[in-house]
């Protein structure tokens, strides 16, 4: 275990400075003395970007690689802004960071916790982990178009798949149901997107053969959001690509208590790069600056993160906190961003 | 309007045959003497193929597209028979058809009938069709791999998007949201899949100018999830591509009361090709053979059917008699295929 924690942090826009401010004293608290928590904050976002032009230079892009871990609020500005079209935001910095730090595991964990509502009326046990994969797919980049803004316009979009890519994270993904329920669902769609499923669907069933306490099946997306509100319990592990994690993730999020407490991580489990932990919402502009956004998904990254650089104590008490503030919420008054921080804060510290 | 309607039948797979037997009845119903209803029954699907080795012949594809219309009731086999493995049936079968029929709009209309029970715990006022482009997209079959089955392969699938095809079904989405409460909302993944996700904003940005009554927004894919199911209440009219439409036609179903009563037409609105009708559901081979499986969603397919070929009053009558069977649902037996087919029939005929 290290004695300090050299931590990139990039509150972002909207309500990201917000909630990471609190993800900040909730993870402080959390640590105690036991570990020295070194913060280098980075202005990145779109504000920063209308500000200076900068979305993410190559040698910001290199100093955030030496650090042990990010830790991310929420980027994107005003969805209705040109200037920001195309997601420039999104593509430059959140995706390039993805990437250029081979982030290929993206963690997604959902849990209904006691008292928490569910927009299902009946939620059943929640408890599941998504393992999306987080550099290929057709998030590579690899589209095009001919002709554009004519009737003959033609645009591709082209999801790549590699053995290494997926090998890698379905062996990351088995080896999360190893340590929960022993259930891992591959969802795809290998009945259209043949090559790429039939890639996928080979890969499960080779390192499955491994696996053999780990009950396997098989679904594709467009079932898997059947079963997401009516018999979500029934998931364990998920393993799928970049895009449909991506879809899967949302819907998870929302029937597990809305995406306001939905944690998520961007790992390179290698360790060769900094893993990178950020709630699932965005950046709110609607809601920004008023102080009333619910920290409690960055509060959960940032457990998220104390996890995975070797500090899983400190990562339960906060776990623990969250839980048991959640559990008091129901009926309450709603409080502020800041309120909830110093609460869980509070609890955090009764459990060191 | 035509006195005779020549009808090719697809029965299919699994609970295909079952519901497509009620669907028919209802229908016959619902035109009475007014119009004769020629059928031709086509034996295709996944048992056909393992019995004969056709899965669809140049001749009856040549067969199929001179009748007025198709009713198709679910195709696929056992999902766990390697020899119906890669998706075989459906994509010789069901995408072949699509496909050659042109059959470019993907109508998949949700509502939330009185007396009828969602998985939400709020459902709200649920009713919004959702345009599903029919000929695009990843589904176009444009993938490959190479160094199949060693440590080196690539599977690629590429999304082709033309504005030829991207603006008819634009077009197909406005018409529909003009008819109905003038809100038309694109799903799409614009801040990822660029270049396609431009093609589709730029179109439905200029179409939209020919339409000032419909208000128009824009929702990611993702958020698309989250939205289903926190205030799907908020749809009128869904535009999106082929694989966003595929997976949030089926939450659509599931949250609107379940795919055993959703519906879809696969239309060619130009009339060049007769359009086709099947319920979302599958052939569910677990339950088949059984005579349990709700036709509804069948019965529902022929009223649209229907409403496209012309006969709008027939529809009518089938929409109310299955409005009033759901009602008269809750609390009551479970019924068979058989006597939900008879009941509808019944209702229909009060109203002739
Ligand atoms: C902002 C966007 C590019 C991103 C994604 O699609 O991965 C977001 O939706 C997410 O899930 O983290
Ligand atoms: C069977 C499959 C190819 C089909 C599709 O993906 O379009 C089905 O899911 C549907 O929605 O009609």
């Amino acid at each position: 275990m290290t004695r300090t924690l050299d931590l990139a942090v990039i509150p972002g826009d909207g309500i990201g400075p917000e909630v990471i401010g609190e993800a900040l004293t909730v993870m402080r608290a959390a640590v105690g003395e036991s570990l020295e928590v070194r913060e280098t904050h980075y202005p990145l976002g779109a504000s920063h970007y209308l500000a200076t032009g900068e979305i993410l230079s190559d040698d910001t892009l290199a100093a955030l690689g030496q650090h042990d871990a990010i830790l991310l609020g929420a980027v994107g500005g005003d969805p209705r802004d040109p200037t920001l079209a195309g997601g420039i935001i999104e593509r430059g910095l959140l995706l390039k960071l993805r990437f250029a730090l081979d982030h290929h595991v993206n963690l997604r964990p959902t849990r209904l916790y006691p008292g928490v509502s569910s927009p299902l009326a009946s939620p059943g046990d929640i408890d599941f982990v998504v393992v999306r994969e987080g550099t290929e797919g057709p998030y590579v980049g690899n589209g095009g178009a001919i002709r554009v803004g004519t009737p003959h316009e033609v645009a591709n979009e082209t999801s790549v798949n590699t053995a290494y890519g997926v090998e890698r994270v379905v062996r990351f993904a088995f080896a999360e149901a190893e340590r929960r329920r022993k259930k891992l669902t591959l969802v795809h769609k290998t009945n259209v997107l043949v090559h790429a499923g039939s890639l996928w669907q080979r890969t499960v069933d080779r390192v499955a053969a491994e696996h053999p306490e780990v009950r396997v099946d098989y679904l594709h997306v467009d079932a898997t959001m059947i079963f997401l509100v009516t018999d979500p319990a029934r998931f364990d592990v998920i393993v799928t690509d970049n895009l449909f994690g991506d879809i899967v993730t949302d819907l998870a999020g929302a029937v597990g208590g809305g995406i306001g407490i939905a944690a998520s991580g961007n790992l390179d489990p290698s360790g060769a790069h900094p893993s990178m932990f950020e709630p699932v919402h965005g950046s709110a502009p609607d809601i920004a600056g008023r102080g009333i956004a619910d920290p409690t998904a960055a509060i959960l990254s940032a457990a998220l993160l104390l996890r995975h650089t070797g500090h899983p104590e400190a990562a339960e008490r906060i776990e623990r906190a969250v839980e048991a503030d959640l559990a008091s919420r129901s009926g309450a008054e709603a409080r502020s961003t800041e309120a909830i921080g110093a609460s869980i804060a509070a609890a955090v510290r009764q459990y060191s």
